[in-house]
């Protein structure tokens, strides 16, 4: 089976070797040695000299800690929502007892960030959030521009790159990101299981001038300042991140390392727009607008009279290869394929694009074989 | 090394190798079967015909869970506190703006279970928090009396059963437990990286009276009731647990129904009550009561004159065996031996009692060679 789902995505075989060893405690010293190297290799990738906190769970855990650290109740958020995973931060604010702003862009168009800045000057906020790579749609979101502006107003950026980091630009320091959201089986490309956040100094001082406790022992991500970093051993985990996931986690990481953060950068964007061109030359849409399409995934419309899930079933079925489909509120309007990691790649791409291929005509849509293949192998 | 720290502990080399494997998408039918496969084993091994919710997470994960589903803020929860576990259940509920009661018993000591019942006579709660086995005194609770107890004035019966699961008598059901905490590195024999919550109906009933939305959206247990159990696929995760550590965990679960649950606990306790008499044969101190002793772990008091943190290090660093040593305000006072699955057998538990016995000499205190050894071999 082909993993092509936008998360969790195919990973490298060392990845998989990294956990073949017996159980080990979370407070070996060996094991420390590996997590601080992990979380030194996890600093550079975010490009932020303050913390990334590697909590268990998946990318919406990490979504809440970050929002349940930071905020009291009354607090006010501005949440961008131009997607599902967007409407995610509204749900955890509001059940946080935030009074939550939602400015909602069209699913899988542009946000304008004046749109933003106007906000922010008329109104009062604590913390904006915006999801960088849209993973229900395929779009991205201005997050340098958005980082601007909050930093102008003195409003925290927090910003869900669950399917960017490790895939496309990011750059915590440089774009003024406060908190940044991530994931272990995403673009970074280890196992599902750890939540990562990139916390900057003002985040933390934030955190420190909250007025409350944080209403969450295991999500609340000062306690990580507090006991853990800039501590030796032994040292409390706030909470325990599963070691064997963090093996997987530090082997993914020392991949990126080795071919060099900007490289792996280049290859995902090539690999994203020759994925692109391959589908525009099977006659077939992309959900977002071009211009804002995620390096991460490709979300495509389904020809009319061929329904999303009968082409993810056949693909799955008959062909072998698992595309993701489309989720909650976008149910039907779309199916993505992932270009993530060692996915980014002709042994995976071209495969999925042949698959693809023989799925429309199964399902009668008129393709002439080798068309969207010829034209990724041309542009990959 | 030889991995005798009572969480995470040293596993059979089949759980090692189920995460031997590529990554697979959460919500792949093959995965979903795996997935539910692991949950019938659960609910067999917790006694229950509810539901075992399995959550990203260590112990603490499920324990903030099972707190934050059931209570409002204001609610009153009364937690019987005899060791630092105990005490977590403090820190979460009052974060959860709880009004939280103490019932303190003496560290290492039994909490006599007439105490709740007078509490529970005079005053209202919505729930009471317990430590069945308490992993850093090495003590039990009398968890079947406080259900009893519980069910009789219509409170829920929260029990953190995190080390005791898998390895001493527990039956949710008959029990009377409404939520059940543990986790996949204790008692199970899983590795790191997962909590596990048992859910009665009558705390689902509680969840939906709930005036208040849960405060959090990732350990809503409301929500797998909600939106995944008894829905035909595909159905959303809640929150996602990690796929690796599920085929893990679904592999420890198999070797329990393999040995049998009933012939797994016996072994346990017969591990657990041979350690304890090397120990005394050793001329070293239980730190709990006899009578209360945790079948998971032994707790050992250091004897006069020698530091804990002396005989964990030497026993690591120069016989390869890794023992607990105490933790938070017990810091000091005891070093911990794990007989959880694997470990609670010859081969395990007789190289750690000649690590100790020498690693004991070799800080100046008197042994003679073979004895806590001998003893071992003849009780267990």
């Amino acid at each position: 089976m082909l993993l092509m789902t936008p998360g969790p995505v195919a990973v490298d075989e060392r990845v998989i070797r990294a956990m073949n060893r017996p159980a080990i405690a979370h407070y070996h010293p060996e094991y420390f040695e590996v997590f601080n190297e992990t979380t030194e290799m996890l600093k550079s990738i975010f490009g932020t000299s303050g913390d990334v906190i590697i909590l268990p769970g998946s990318g919406r855990v990490g979504m809440e800690a970050s929002i349940v650290s930071i905020a009291d109740p009354g607090d006010r958020i501005l949440c961008i929502v131009s997607g599902t995973f967007g409407r995610w931060f509204v749900q955890i604010a509001e059940r946080a007892k935030c009074e939550v702003k939602i400015l909602e862009g069209k699913w899988g168009g542009a946000i304008n960030p004046e749109e933003v800045e106007k906000i922010l000057k008329e109104e009062e906020f604590k913390a904006v959030t915006v999801v960088h790579s849209e993973t229900s749609t395929g779009a991205r979101n201005p997050i340098e521009t958005i980082g601007r502006i909050c930093k102008g107003h003195d409003v925290l950026c927090i910003v869900d790159a669950i399917s960017s980091v490790g895939c496309m630009h990011l750059d915590m320091g440089k774009m003024n990101i406060d908190l940044c959201v991530s994931a272990s089986q995403k673009g970074i490309g280890g196992i599902v299981g750890l939540a990562l956040v990139g916390v900057s100094e003002r985040a933390y001082k934030v955190m420190e001038e909250k007025k409350e406790i944080c209403q969450s022992f295991a999500l609340d991500l000062r306690r990580w300042r507090d006991q853990f970093f800039g501590h030796d051993y032994p040292r409390p985990y706030p909470v325990i991140p599963s070691t064997h996931l963090v093996y997987a986690l530090d082997e993914a990481c020392k991949l990126i390392v080795e071919e060099g953060l900007e490289n792996r950068l280049s290859r995902c964007c090539k690999a994203a727009q020759a994925v692109r061109k391959a589908i525009r030359a099977l006659g077939l849409e992309l959900f977002p607008e071009e211009e804002i399409a995620s390096d991460s995934l490709t979300a495509v419309k389904p020809p009319e009279g061929i329904s999303e899930s009968d082409i993810v079933r056949t693909m799955r079925e008959k062909y072998d290869v698992m595309v993701g489909g489309s989720v909650f509120e976008l149910k039907g309007k779309l199916f993505r394929i992932s270009h993530m990691g060692v996915q980014a790649s002709m042994n995976y791409l071209i495969p999925t694009l042949a698959a693809l291929e023989r799925t429309l005509v199964d399902l009668g849509y008129k393709v002439e074989f080798g068309r969207g293949v010829g034209t990724l192998i041309e542009g990959i």
